[in-house]
């Protein structure tokens, strides 16, 4: 067993463990900053199990400036730094229903007036972009009978798509390491220490009047103490910040990836007018919370369900994807607005888990004493990764505002949990 | 096993379970109302094992109207329709470091403008008032070296108190039978029903593409099917809510009460110049998070720890005391401010669980489809139980505003959780 101290010591070895780490160790080079995973290697717990897709498309300014400064950082990483991340920009592809319309036309407003690009399609323009997309049920009974909702418009924003987090996560993990982090692999933290800021050395401590913080964690390879622990391990983070009365914010919910490769496929992988990329954008059904995507770099096609009330919050540690919820369930629906799927079933699927902020559907950036918990992302914490990372840096220094990448400024503080002032987000798949 | 319907299912006879069912039935005499328990009483869950203390002192308005309409209710409850709720006016007393007291007077100010009655009291009238009490460490090196902070200022409050929680259960039970409402012993919600709106009698219904909603519960003792469902099962609430993927905005927390008779105490039962029931106010020593009371009604000492960083959360069935935790934690600080308790041991302690909401320290009223969630009190529900119980009902009837006791209107969607609009709890105990 070891004993060693550091600076900072960053707990999770995903994509915000890495974002954060980098951004520290750029901001802080003299510090000695360790980043532990229990797995062998990054990006081992749900960042590479994630569909990778990013939008920049929020009703929150809060998302929306964490998405669209972290997009941004995407295409610098890929296109000025050179590392492969099939940054593809295949678009968000929204299908709704006249009742979805009717609800969502303010918030379309709001968002627009943000600046973020969106294109109102007709059904015309959605038939000659999509020709296998059923948009209406007339005469078909059964369809009628499951209450499904008719295609009234599309919404199409360009500045999204699809991009490989594992690869983001590496990119983070080289750059760290090229600035002289550490990372420790094979290491859980079992438990954060607690300690008084003033030691006494008396048996017991801490006593209730003194004043506490974390100083570091205890880990299966031994103690490591740090002025600074971050908390980074997403749907892990109850079992480290529970015990010892922190809040998480969040929730473990389990997310199903189906994939399918067919040639009956392959009108979906030839959009026209639509992207440029020619793949399927990501395209969400309406009502239903299935979506789906064009995966251009192996021709195939990745399926989701963002699933609700029903669907539970619980931990697991190595969740499974359900084929009878694609054969039983979302295939019905699927089959309806998308006929080509007749018959197919899928050639892999793999589940992962979000970290369910039901509250606000934000992040959070944390302080307690000698501690920062980093989480809550919701589902969509690789793509406001970058964002992320650098507010956790400046966090740390405690500056007022984090300068996202850009230019744009964002105040720390908003994220935290006892300070926190967002707004509830929306605009969710 | 029996199988039933009902207009509304009350799952939980605690406070805010019987609160809810008896505000719901007086407005809805004609509904078949059943509440149900696991236990074979009411507030047999954490309600019966608080410690009863009420004060109308918060920072939040929001949470200052829901304490201060349910003391005058309390008020009533007693003096009009004849209950015994024990219910003593002995005031809250805070007992501030120089420290504490300049983080403090904003909010004096601000709670002060609201109509909150608060009398600070100088050393002087302190040391009249409570002889036992020492508020100065000159020379104590012990005390020093415990860095404990000198009491600078005290506050005393009037409209606060003590009053019998069981009481107060046992009360809106015997007002909700006496209505007509149904209550159901031993019987124990084992999951939410979650049905189709509209049901096409498939096997796997619910589908993804169907609205949902909750119509009852299985319970130990067979189906309850109902119109609208309340959880109000407090700290239990994630055992129902998870498995549907609902948020319930809160953590279990044990919290221990220590209770005291010995001779050495009477001075603190013969306080002068404060409540004019003669007993040491509910009172709060600086920075430890320890409080105590006198009971008038057993001529006892009641102390508990607010303990925050280092006291996990976790839900424990049947929560014990930690005897050392008095003996070897609490009593060291203690001894030091109050040295009357040198040398005493308890005479009686347990335990219970809080149900925190650390992002607001706000109670949560917030509807889903076919159900209304109410909890997360916090540690503050019993002396919010009237607001809330009226909030509740005016949910249940899609009204905008309740009206709380005395008339006073409060917005009942402020209190949801998607369209949450309160303001943190900053003067938290």
């Amino acid at each position: 067993m070891i004993s060693m101290d550091c600076d900072i010591l960053v707990i999770g070895g995903g994509i915000l463990g890495f974002s954060s780490a980098y951004h520290l160790k750029s901001q802080n080079p003299d510090k000695r900053i360790i980043v532990i995973d229990k797995n062998s290697g990054p990006a081992q717990g749900n960042t590479a199990k994630s569909e990778g897709a990013f939008r920049n498309v929020f009703a929150s300014e809060t998302n929306f400036l964490l998405a669209d400064s972290t997009i941004d950082w995407f295409n610098h990483l890929q296109s000025r730094m050179g590392y492969d991340l099939k940054l593809n920009y295949i678009g968000y592809l929204w299908l709704f229903s006249e009742a979805q319309r009717r609800r969502l036309t303010g918030v379309l407003d709001t968002m627009r007036m943000r600046g973020i690009e969106l294109r109102t399609m007709g059904k015309e323009e959605l038939r000659e972009s999509i020709p296998d997309l059923i948009m209406d049920f007339q005469g078909d009974e059964e369809a009628e009978m499951m209450g499904l909702e008719p295609v009234e418009v599309g919404l199409f924003a360009p500045k999204c798509g699809s991009v490989d987090a594992d690869a983001v996560c590496r990119a983070y993990e080289a750059e760290f390491l090229r600035l002289g982090g550490e990372v420790k692999y094979g290491t859980e933290a079992r438990r954060l220490l607690v300690k008084p800021k003033e030691e006494l050395g008396i048996s017991g401590e801490p006593f209730i009047w003194q004043e506490k913080h974390v100083a570091g964690a205890e880990t299966t390879k031994g103690v490591i103490e740090a002025g600074t622990t971050v908390v980074a391990t997403g749907v892990w983070s109850e079992g480290l910040l529970n015990p010892i009365g922190l809040e998480s914010m969040m929730r473990p919910k389990k997310r199903q990836l189906f994939v399918f490769k067919d040639p009956k496929l392959g009108g979906l992988m030839n959009i026209r007018g639509l992207s440029g990329e020619g793949a399927l954008p990501l395209t969400i059904l309406p009502t239903s919370g299935v979506y789906l995507k064009g995966e251009v770099t192996e021709g195939s096609i990745w399926l989701g369900c963002a699933d609700n009330l029903g669907r539970k919050f619980s931990l697991e540690e190595d969740p499974q994807p359900e084929k009878e919820y694609y054969t039983n369930n979302i295939y019905h629906v699927l089959v309806k607005y998308l006929p080509c799927f007749a018959d197919l079933r899928p050639m892999n699927m793999w589940a992962g888990q979000y970290a369910i902020n039901s509250l606000d559907m934000t992040p959070v950036v944390s302080p307690s004493p000698g501690m920062i918990y980093v989480g809550a992302a919701s589902g969509s914490g690789i793509m406001k990764s970058d964002a992320i990372g650098r507010i956790v840096s400046a966090e740390y220094a405690e500056r007022k505002e984090a300068e996202l990448f850009g230019g744009r400024k964002f105040r720390v503080a908003d994220l935290g949990i006892a300070t926190r002032n967002v707004e509830k987000e929306t605009f969710i798949i």
